[in-house]
């Protein structure tokens, strides 16, 4: 397996890994620069309290210090040690309290006494702290200074778009998030992952015009489905939310909402055929962008290609979910199944043969000329996706329906579309 | 259980049992009087020799009274103590004869030696007697007076109506039959629970009409469809035959004859939720007033629920078929089980969620403020509601593809129509 | 069973059997002649050099004699003993050869050392003999005469044509080959069914006209399509490929290219009631004419019924396919499921019962007098094939939904017609 950029991804990965994202503030905008140094995205600043569909965009946090300080001038807690150590949109304090007081803005995981749990509260205005449940069980009586250097204000929601045009106006849609702090896999493998893929998709002419977008989760779906929804209904032939790629212990599919769009069908051939032991949700399982992007009216064909699925793993939404977890390999396995799946909607069509009954292979010299067991394997496939190239069935079908991994036939495809033997009925779906 | 519906109907069927009924006659219009002290039921008299489709109104028969005499004068066979001693439609007789002669009008049950079987000879004219086979044995050689006080005359057919109105003319239809003599779950159980339903249905206001008839099986249900079929045709939307529904052994789902009625689907989600081990049959094995109701260029929406299917108990079609198989209980379950069908009817619909993206659930206070195990699922259930709530998913749809019973979706329904959420994109189906 | 026709057709088969055969040549014309004693084929003779779709017809190749003698004049290899000694299309030789040379030009089988393989050169002009491996095998050392007394040459591809005129001209295809030389059950089995299946067709009239043809495999086919495509798109509504029926090991089934055509649901009905166990391959285990009435833009509705499929048997294409494994009963079997398929198309429709509801069949005299098991069978098949003619479902749609073979629905289809209670909604498919 070629890791390199599976090792570049780790690279970018361990830069963006300090600094402390959320759904707005500095910590995305500083993370926007660092990708900017690979792709040109274009940020969008949304302000606070514009209307998106059924919400509105919530105020601006910042942070700048949090700490805990024990009567002895420790500081026990530190933000600047880990930025996990603050509950998302802390509001900011100042004060003495006993530990009484102090253990009600605490939270730990018993399960996990090893981990900071990571905490927000972006709807309802409060202040805590994260804690490993054992340095929690350490706590004395006593009096601690607690200090939230943070600030919620009227500001802005940050987002990056990055549409990289094709020959066509139709669209393949990648969504990202990037509203979390200190986590690998969820979320920094889907940001990495996705600057990867632009960067792939930027080489070369493509047949699809591709949109990629960096938003915070959930509220960044919909603030950028209010703006981009008429164009995104009339374009977007297939949509993947990028997520939790980059560990090495599961490939999995999570469907779009009705399963059956251009995405689905991609995915599942793509995973049936290289990852065929891959986990399959159901939508009831869904817990990120989809959930907007295929809601009722919404309808866009997006699916979910995973690694472990968040909520599925034991480092999930902790401060274990670090670089030990995603790796080079496990981002590279991702980055090939996406950079698959491309490649499939790229060439997917609905191929016609040219002649009517069977073509006279012999007389182009497309029967191979050294028979052996691969040569006769190449001349069924050959006949039997022939066979079946009768503009009604487009390439995935034809793969399903002949037992025929799509990667072997588009060598095929090349060689009969070379023999002046075939035509794409339709050259953009 | 509350067996409140259950104890009153066996009273009802107390009172109907001793009757002797058959497809037409006084029996039938007696039986009539009492249900008319439940309900406003209208009767309709149909005369002997109607055509009815392919069929003709036969003859009506009375009976007054009907036995066997034995030399000694004792009555060994009488009908005034069980009414299922006569043939049902014997032609009167009067006579001496042999014990050889006798037998050929006897008919017994050797299996179920203690057992008195019901006969009938709707449209050839003869006698006979049913006794058990065990008092058959007895019967020694001499010779016997046959009475049979009965008369077969050009009259009337008798049959029942009633119609409650509902705010649309779209209607949901039940039948039952009233033709049998004393017997207990085929037939009784039918017409009492036709009779309590219709108590409750009229006590509010209803979405659909309910039309809710009361006819001899077979010739009354051809006869019926003869007059109202056009009717029928145009506005009955789910229908179901009310027959078999008194025993505590088994639910029972006989499908339409093309199987994907509504009446169907309501069936089916109603036994799956509240009876999963309900017993499933086949069209082919219908037996009822089905036959009709979907016969070809018929084609009514009509499906069975029954507890335990005729047939298929072994007391079926005999004197064992009495008041100690048919229990509170029994008919309680049949009347919780159609009310949730009829329930479902009314409440199933095309709904779709009013705003676009997932709603902010938050802001509404429809997230619990105590969070449980229960409150977690009450959200995931509205929002896999919501989710699937897009004006082509019908309820029942819905509840299928999210697995939650139809009867935990009605809260959520009303909450988030009170939070103009949701709308009814088609109000009447 | 009735070996009658079994009989005939392994005696026509005998006359057939010693002659030389290939895809052109004076071989086929004097197949044709025999098989003109039995019906009245049309002769079709297509120019060498003919385009037909993407290929064209090939020479005429006509052989008188062949040998290979050693060096003691011994004819170790002769043509005349064995007509499959000579690879098919062989060009002329008369040629004194060492034996490491002649071996470049001599087919055997290791694994089956007794048995003559069979070779063709349609499409690349070469010379060669097979011989059995334990022949070659005692090969000595030595020069050895080969003699080979051809002729490839422009002349003619000849194929026959019979068409028997039916009440529509809607038509059901029967395709085989005859171009093979002295092997049996692949293929004399295909043309000597043919000939008996016509000579049935012609003893009455029929609802659809039957076009039957003879022809080259592969090349044949090709060129019969792009003469009669046009026509044959318009009208035919089934047809067969009739090959490998001769021997009394297996049924089998081949669907057509999207397996659900006429041709497909008939063979299925029929095997499935009369030969349960017969074997069901895919279109992708496809050999014959198939490949080219199934091509995409041809599309005919075509499947086969086999015995042993072709490559499924030791035997195939060796001398050991010969007229010890096909047998008169093998081929009586074939002949018998072909007639019923053809009765099946024959009496296929949608019907339509004529009255509402349930008709009154006692009043028609329609229940059995005696009241057997057999007779209560009849009846509820007669009321089950009655409550699904609704004009909406084929007779093979009803055998299917009530599980009745459609040999027991014959008659009832008869009685019903003659009672008037049903029609054919639509007379010709």
């Amino acid at each position: 397996m070629d890791l390199t950029e599976g090792n570049d991804m780790i690279s970018l990965m361990e830069r963006l890994f300090p600094i402390c994202r959320s759904i707005s503030g500095n910590g995305v905008r500083e993370s926007f620069e660092i990708i900017k140094e690979h792709i040109p995205v274009q940020l969008y600043e949304v302000q606070t309290g514009t209307k998106v569909f059924d919400w509105e965009v919530p105020k601006e946090w910042n942070i700048k210090d949090a700490y805990i300080m024990d009567e002895k001038g420790r500081k026990i807690v530190d933000f600047k040690k880990h930025n996990l150590h603050v509950v998302g949109y802390s509001t900011p304090i100042d004060k003495i309290l006993s530990l009484d007081e102090l253990q009600k803005h605490l939270y730990s995981i018993e399960e996990q006494p090893n981990a900071i749990p990571y905490i927000t509260s972006y709807y309802k205005e409060r202040w805590g702290f994260c804690i490993s449940h054992h340095e929690r069980e350490k706590l004395k009586e006593g009096n601690y200074h607690v200090f939230i250097d943070s600030e919620l204000k009227n500001g802005n929601l940050t987002y990056g778009e990055f549409i990289i045009p094709g020959e066509s106006d139709k669209e393949v849609f990648l969504s990202t998030y990037l509203c979390h702090p200190s986590m690998a896999n969820n979320e920094l493998s889907g940001p990495v992952l996705a600057v990867y893929l632009a960067k792939w998709l930027m080489k070369e002419n493509r047949k699809y015009t591709y949109r990629i977008i960096f938003i915070p989760e959930t509220i960044g779906s919909i603030t950028y489905l209010s703006r981009n929804l008429e164009e995104m209904k009339k374009n977007v032939i297939a949509g993947f939310n990028i997520t939790c790629v980059g560990d090495e212990r599961a490939y999995s599919y999570l469907p779009s909402r009705l399963g059956n769009t251009l995405a689905d069908r991609v995915a599942l051939k793509v995973l049936e055929n290289t990852h065929p032991d891959f986990v399959r949700y159901s939508f009831l399982e869904r817990g990120s962008d989809e959930r907007q992007y295929c809601s009722p009216g919404i309808d866009l064909p997006v699916a979910s290609v995973m690694r472990t699925k968040y909520g599925q793993y034991p480092e999930y939404h902790t401060s274990l979910d670090n670089l030990d977890i995603v790796t080079a390999k496990g981002l590279q396995g991702s980055y090939d199944v996406y950079k698959s799946c491309i490649e499939l909607i790229e060439c997917n069509a609905y191929y016609q043969v040219k002649c009517l009954g069977e073509p006279q292979l012999g007389k182009r010299g497309l029967y191979p000329t050294l028979s052996t067991k691969e040569s006769g394997r190449l001349v069924r496939d050959m006949m039997n996706f022939i066979a079946y190239s009768d503009g009604n069935h487009d390439l995935i079908e034809i793969s399903n329906i002949i037992g025929v991994p799509v990667a072997k036939l588009y060598p095929i495809i090349q060689l009969l579309v070379d023999n002046d033997l075939l035509f794409k009925r339709n050259e953009i779906l």
